[in-house]
């Protein structure tokens, strides 16, 4: 018989990552509770870490794409609906007006969700997604929106993989919009995407099962629903959690403080006005990112500096 | 070098099922959907299966175990709970008056389950139910609720994993109760349970993440709910899917009706009295069985005859 013995260095898992502290720290804490015989080792079953979408895995600029689609899906099917010109709900958002929309808790949002997200099936809508995310592309990066994601933050989701991570969404959009693309994107699949909902409704049509998409009793997965969201859907506590905005402090609390397992907790911080856009305590529209940025050190939590402790930020165009 | 050749008989995956029509159903589907090159062949991340948990994974008589649970958790508290003894929901239950608690659209029910499942952290209710399951007998088969579980039906479970299925309890049963025991029990863990809840709350207290539970926004898992418990939480079709009662109706349709895929409906049928329990348009108390049985036939939905197609029901005692 012949014995090979091959050495193997491996290939930096995150090329895209500078070798700065964020990066190390990353590093670190995956090797800690991945390595057999180290005392901080995390059975498999329970390395779970969530990530927060918008402003952490893609971009949330100049609007959050959601609403981007939301826009044009109201301009698509305007024609066939006239009525829709006199709403003002309809007209705000044709001039981008935030402001208007988000006045009287969100009222005007509440009625372009209802026309652009409910009251079609679930398969219907998906294939409005699947359309629209085939054809729309970023006003600044000429490229769709779905490869608006941050490279760094790709490999980061493999190399946890890599190491028996499962990795969640737990985001404020919606999951059925998410669902789409996460698999593919992001190489997670539809159970492991924890989102908004308003909940469909089952019923037999003609003989067939059909769900429709409804506004009833939505869950809004932001802030404290983001833990909230979590118990419900995964039932354990992670003990990672990354996320970009004082939306994702609960989140990030409820991973790493007072947590009977090591933990970590990261904050992308958007530094980067040249390649990507630079805000926080102001932000364009969503990300604002006060309280979670001061709590951080406080907590040892890990807070990324988009424009130094990136070599790139977007993935390289197919 | 040398060559072996082994030639490996593979075990009988389903010892405790007859050689009957419900078993070569079965297996007849999972080696349909499961060899690579078979017509029906489904990719292994498509392969879902849903199972209701009372009456189909585990018995349901002389009432559903988690009412058991609710009504000795009242046993318990009682003496630090005086003013608990004028209530007439409590005298119900002591009374096991399961008409009485189900009047007024499940008024009593309703108000057992805020004195035994909300007002205490995630983490004490997981406690109560992990101290009663080590405690509590069943009355008839004397031994934990937890080992008054079907063996036919965790050599499924166990046999569908081997074949690259994801096992999905679909259950009206508490999703925070059945989470205790489904990993040891069952093999499947916290994320693949669905089932009924409130929303939990979440506060930081005293500088510590807490999720107390409420009996808010209650989502009821049963009827036209799994089939949306199944959309909100899996985000897929399952393509089988098992229950014991008309409650399973709905997800069995979802499941095998206008599915692209290849799919399969089985209904446990309790035919059993000696052995365990007979019941079906009459059951003692949950498990009505009558719409589903009539649908079966025309549907194609195997249904499994206790008595006839089981050779052991309970698991053998460790
Ligand atoms: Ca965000
Ligand atoms: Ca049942």
């Amino acid at each position: 018989g012949v014995t090979m013995a091959v050495s193997v260095s491996a290939a930096d898992p995150l090329p895209s990552w500078k070798a700065t502290a964020a990066k190390k720290a990353i590093v670190d804490f995956v090797d800690r509770v991945a390595t057999e015989g180290s005392p901080d080792f995390v059975p498999v079953a329970e390395r779970i870490a969530t990530f927060d979408n918008d402003g952490t895995l893609w971009c949330e600029n100049p609007l959050p794409f959601q609403a981007i689609f939301a826009a044009d899906e109201i301009e698509r099917l305007l024609p066939d609906h006239p009525e829709w010109e006199s709403n003002a709900a309809v007209q705000a958002l044709q001039k981008r007006d935030v402001a208007g929309l988000s006045a009287n808790h969100h009222k005007g949002l509440l009625e372009i969700l209802a026309l652009t997200h409910a009251g079609m099936t679930t398969d219907e809508f998906d294939q409005r997604v699947r359309d629209w995310l085939a054809t729309a592309e970023h006003p600044r990066f000429n490229r769709p929106f779905d490869q608006c994601v941050y490279q760094p933050m790709l490999e980061l989701l493999t190399y946890l993989r890599a190491n028996g991570f499962q990795t969640w969404i737990v985001s404020g959009g919606g999951v059925d919009f998410m669902r789409v693309f996460a698999d593919d994107v992001y190489g997670i699949p539809p159970d492991q995407v924890i989102g908004s909902y308003g909940q469909v409704k089952f019923e037999m049509k003609d003989g067939k099962p059909t769900l429709t998409k409804t506004l009833d009793t939505v869950f809004i997965d932001d802030k404290e629903g983001k833990p909230v969201g979590i118990h419900t859907f995964i039932g354990r506590r992670p003990i990672a959690a990354f996320g970009n905005s004082d939306g994702d402090q609960a989140m990030i609390q409820y991973t790493t403080i007072d947590n009977p397992r090591p933990s970590f907790g990261l904050i992308v911080h958007h530094t980067d006005g040249e390649r990507e856009y630079a805000y926080d305590a102001n932000p364009k529209s969503s990300g604002k990112l006060v309280t979670a940025l001061e709590a951080a050190p406080g907590n040892g939590w890990t807070v990324v500096d988009m424009k130094n402790d990136w070599t790139t930020v977007f993935e390289a165009k197919p």
